[in-house]
C-alpha cells in the first residue's frame, strides 16, 4: 500500500522512510524536503531516498501519510493530506492533545489502540512523553500515585531528538564529553501533553520534567520518581497486570541501558520501590530509542491500526 | 614540601600526581601502585611517574600524604602514614562521616575550612556527596528546605567515576552510545555520607539519589528538585549569599555544561524556581569534574590548608 | 536447520547468535561460553541467549558449528565438531591460509564461492583481511599493480575488534577522545594470511599495513595506496567489471562513511586516481563492519553456501 | 603587552585568547567576531571573552595581533593591522608558502626560528602541515628519503579542525560512531604549502596526503611511510640529533596517542622500520593537537619570538 513522508529529511522523517522500504505491506510513494529536493539521502541500515518538494507531493496517491513537517507548518499539510483522501499520522506537536482542541485521537498506542484504529488522523506523541506517560499509565490506572504528589521526571535525550538541523550548539565539538540541562524551570513545551494526559486521567498530581542533553546519537532514558499511596512490594506488578501480552513494551529486571532499546520499537521499564524514605516511593526507569518508539517506530504502529494491518508490520523488536 | 601519593595508578591517583608535580609549593615524594611498581605512566597535562609498591612508600619523607587506596585499604595505611609523622588526606570513604565515628574532619572544604586548616587527617569527600551538599548547603542554612521534603537529587557521573578497573561493563564498547541508571533504589554508598551530613544539618527532609552513567570520561551533574517552605523570588539570591568570595564556586547564570568544569576545581551552580507547580520548588543544576572538585582537586585544596599555603596554590580554577 | 556457537560470548560471538536467531532456516542449537556458563546476555537488536560450557556442547546436535573460540584454542574445537558430523566455519586465524598448511577453503566468499559451497569446513578470514584484499582482488586480477610496488594499507578499526576482554587499555575512559597506531612496524597477525593471498596470486609487490584504533565501536575503514601500471581513465571500472552482481558489494561514488556499512553484511569500495604525482596511483576506499563483513556477517554467508541456502539468507544488507 | 585577536569566535580563536588571557607576559587587547559581536563565550579551560566587531577592533592598541579570520578575508586584515603598527601572525593559509609569494616567513618554528625572531609578519602553518613536515625535517635534511619516492601521509584529525560552523555534516549525529576519509585524491588544500617546502628542500619525492575525519574534538595523527635510501639501525636516531634541545618536540618510544598530545604545545613522533618489505621503509607517527601546536599554540610560540619572550611563556607542555 502505498504511503507518503512529509519533511523527509530529518532524522525522523529518514527513519521512517526506512521503515517504509522494508515494511512488507507498505511502499513508499513520496518523501519530501523543500531544501533537499532532488537530492538523495542513504537511510539508517541501508537504502536510499530521493526528495520531492513538500508541494508536489502526489498526496492523492499514498494511502497514508506521515508528516515530519515542522511544528506549526505540520497542520496545513494534514488538512491538504485529508482533502486528498488520504489518512494521516502527524508526528509535529500541532494536533496533539494539550496543544489543540480538535480532538484528533493521541496515538500513544498502548493507551489509545481502539480509537486509532478507528482514525483518519493521528497525533503522534512527542518522545519525551512516550517514555513518561507509559511509565506511569499503569499507576495513574491502579490508582497508586499519592494525591498530591511531586512526580518528578528527570530525562536523557540524544542529540536526534533535537533534529536534523545546522545549529552550532549541536556540533560534534560542543556535544561530545559534555552533558548539561535544558528547557529548564518545568518550562519545556513537551510538559502541555503530558499535563494534559495527567488531567484527563484525574491524576491529582504535579509533574515536574527536566530533560538533559546526552553525547549519544539516539535513546532517551527517563529516571522517574513518583510519591506512591502505599508501599508495593512488588513494584514490577502494577506493570506485569497493565501491559501483559504488549509486544512492544518489555518489563526488565534489571535497570534499562539505551543500547538495549535502540533501533527497536519498544519501551523497556523497570521499577524499583526506594528505601531510606519515610514515606513510600517508586522509582520507574523507562527507555526507548527517541527515533523509533518516540517517533518513527510510533508511527508506523499507529499507521499499522489504521491501514488494518498488523500492529507489528515492520518494526523491529 | 615533599608529599606522597598512595595508589596512584587510578584515575584520581594520577590526577593527583599531576597538581602535585605542578603545584608551585609541593613536590611528588613517591607515588605507589602494588601491581603497576616499577612501571611508568603518562599523567593528564603531561609528565609521567614511576611507581613503587606501596609497602615501600617511604612515608616519613612526606610532609603530606594522600592516599587513594580501595575503600577498606585505606584505613590501616592513613594510620601508617600518621604513624611516619605525615599529615594525610584520605580520598577513599573509610574515615568520613557516615561511614567511620572517629571524627575525622570531612573535607567539603568551603563547609569545614577552619576544621581542616588545623587538622592531621582529613576525609576527602566522595563525588556525587561534593556535587550535591554544595548545592544543598545555602538553603539548609537559611532554612529554605519544607519540613519533610523529598530533596531528589538525579546525577549523572563519567565513567572514570568508576575507577581504573579491568571492568567488561566499562569497556568502550559498553558504554558508547549508551546511558543507565545505577546503585538504585536509594542504595549507593555515598548516601551514608550525604543522609550523616543532613542529620548533621538537623535537616528535616528525605534525600533521593539516583545515580547514571555517562558515555564520556569525566563529570558529574547533579539535578536537584527540592521543595522549598517559601517561594524565592531570586533563585540564585541564596547562592550568592553564602558563597561570595568562594574562589571555588561558581555561580552561573546558566545550566552548567560540564565541559566548563572539566579539568578545573570548580562547582558550578545554577538554581531557578520551578513554574508549573502547586507549591514553591527549586531546581539546582550542580557540575563539578569528579576528578577535580570531586577527588584530587578538593584533596589537594584541603592539603594546601593543612600545610599553611594559599588555598588555591596549584589548582586551576 | 541446527546450528551451535562455540564461544559465543565475545562481541562476534554474540553477533552471531543474533544472526541465528533471526535467520530464516537457521536454529540456535546452543551457544557456549565457559566464563559465562549458566548466565543469559541480550544480542544486538533483541533478544538474548543462555550459555552452556564447551564441554557441554551438544555437538552432533547441530548441522554447522560456528567456531569464535580464542585463536590456538579454536582447532581442537572444529576437529571435534567435524568428529560429531557437524560441517563447521572457524572464525579463529587457526585454519586461514598463511597460519596453516591443511589446505581449508580461505572463506573469503567473492574469491572462493565454490570452494566454500563444497567444503565442510572453512576458514572465516580476519576483519582487517577481508576489507583490504577485496579491495586489491579486482586489481590483482586485471594485472594492474605496478611490479615491485608498496601497496600501503592504512586501516582504522573500531574497538570490538579488540574483543570484549577485561584489558585497562580498552576501558571507555582510555579510548574516548583519543587514537593511536598499534602493531606497527609491519607485524600484525593478520599480515600472515594477506601476505599468503598476495603470493598465491604471484602479485609481485610488498604490502605495508598500519592498523589504528578508533573511537567507535565497530567498523573498519581502510585506505589503500597502489602504484599503478598505468593510467586508469575510470578508477572504478576495474571493481565494477569484478564485482558486477555481487549482492555484498557497494560500489561507491563518494569516500565511504562507516555508519553505513555499520550493522550490514557489505563491504563499500570507493576509488580515485591521485593527482599530483609523477607515476599512475590509485587511492582504495574500503569500508566493513568489523563484525558483520569482517566476522559473523561473513562467517553466515559462508554457512549458507556450505548448507545449501540462499547465500544472503538472514544477512541484513 | 596588549594583543588582540582577529575572527576570535572560532576554535582557534578562542583557544588563542584562552592562552593570551593566562600569557605571563600578554593581555587581552580586543578579541573580534563579526556575528558574535557584543556577546560573551566561555574559553577553554576557564575564562570568558567577549566579542567586538572586526570594524572596530583599535588595532593601534596592540603589540601585536592573531589573525584567525577566514582564508581570503584575513590577508587584508594583516595589512591593515601592519597599517596601526602591530605585528602580525596570521592563522589563515592566505600568505603561507606556497599560497602566496610575498615570502612572508612560514612560521614553523622549529625550522624557521630565526626568520620568525626578527619578522613583523608571520604565516602560522597549516595544521596537517604541522604534523607531517616536523615528522619529515630530519630525513630531508639528513638525506635520508629515497629518490622518487613516494612519501604516503595518512593523517585523521578531530572535527574542531573543521571549524566552528553550523554545517549538518558535523552535527554530533552525524559524526559520532562514524569515520571517513575526505579531500581524496591528493586535493586537500594543505598540499600547497606541503609541497612547496619539499621543493624548497629539494626532495625528490612525491607528497601524498589522505586527510581523515575521526569523532573526537581534537587532535591529529599523521601516519607517514617513507622509501629510505638505506637502512636505518635505529629509527629514532634522526630526529634524536635534529632535535635535541627542542622543548615543544617529544620523542617516544610508544606509538603517540592523541590523548597524551592534547592541550599540550608538542608533536610526539614516533619512528620505527618497516619488517616484511624488500626495501627500507620507515613509518613515522606524528600527532599533535591541531588547536595547539596546529593552530593557537605555535602561533603564541611564533608571537614569543617576535616580542622578545622567552620562546615557552604562556605554552602548556
Amino acid at each position: 500500500m502505498p504511503v507518503g513522508v512529509l519533511g523527509a529529511s530529518g532524522y525522523a522523517g529518514r527513519e521512517l522512510c526506512a521503515l517504509v522500504q522494508r515494511h512488507p505491506r507498505m511502499s513508499l510513494a513520496f518523501a519530501t524536503a523543500n531544501e533537499q529536493r532532488g537530492k538523495s539521502a542513504e537511510l539508517p541500515g541501508g537504502g536510499a531516498v530521493t526528495f520531492v518538494a513538500t508541494d508536489d507531493a502526489p498526496l492523492a496517491e499514498a494511502a497514508l501519510v506521515f508528516s515530519s513537517l515542522p511544528h506549526g507548518a505540520s497542520k496545513l499539510w494534514v488538512e491538504r493530506a485529508r482533502g486528498a483522501g488520504a489518512k494521516v499520522v502527524d508526528l509535529s506537536h500541532d494536533l496533539r492533545i494539550g496543544n489543540d482542541t480538535s480532538g484528533v485521537p493521541y496515538g500513544l498506542t498502548e493507551l489509545r489502540r481502539e480509537q486509532v484504529r478507528g482514525a483518519d488522523v493521528v497525533a503522534n506523541p512527542g518522545c519525551y512523553p512516550t517514555s513518561i506517560l507509559l511509565a506511569l499509565l499503569p499507576l495513574v490506572e491502579q490508582g497508586l500515585i499519592a494525591p498530591g504528589a511531586q512526580v518528578i521526571a528527570n530525562s536523557a535525550s540524544g542529540v536526534t531528538g533535537a533534529g536534523f538541523s545546522a545549529r552550532t550548539d549541536l556540533l560534534f565539538g560542543e556535544i561530545t564529553e559534555n552533558y548539561r540541562a535544558y528547557g529548564i524551570g518545568n518550562t519545556h513545551r513537551h510538559l502541555n501533553e503530558m499535563r494534559a494526559m495527567m488531567g484527563e486521567w484525574h491524576a491529582d498530581a504535579d509533574l515536574i520534567f527536566t530533560p538533559h542533553l546526552l553525547p549519544i546519537a539516539r535513546g532517551i532514558l527517563s529516571s522517574i520518581t513518583i510519591p506512591l499511596t502505599v508501599d508495593v512490594a512488588d513494584a514490577m506488578a502494577p506493570f506485569r497486570a497493565r501491559y501483559a501480552g504488549e509486544r512492544f513494551i518489555e518489563l526488565s529486571d534489571a535497570p534499562p541501558e539505551l543500547r538495549h532499546v535502540n533501533h527497536r520499537n519498544v519501551v523497556r521499564i523497570h521499577a524499583t520501590m526506594l528505601q531510606n524514605v519515610r514515606t513510600p516511593t517508586m522509582l520507574v526507569l523507562s527507555a526507548i530509542d527517541n527515533l523509533m518508539k518516540g517517533a518513527a517506530g510510533q508511527a508506523v504502529q499507529n499507521a499499522n491500526l489504521m491501514l488494518g494491518f498488523e500492529e507489528s508490520a515492520g518494526l523491529p523488536v
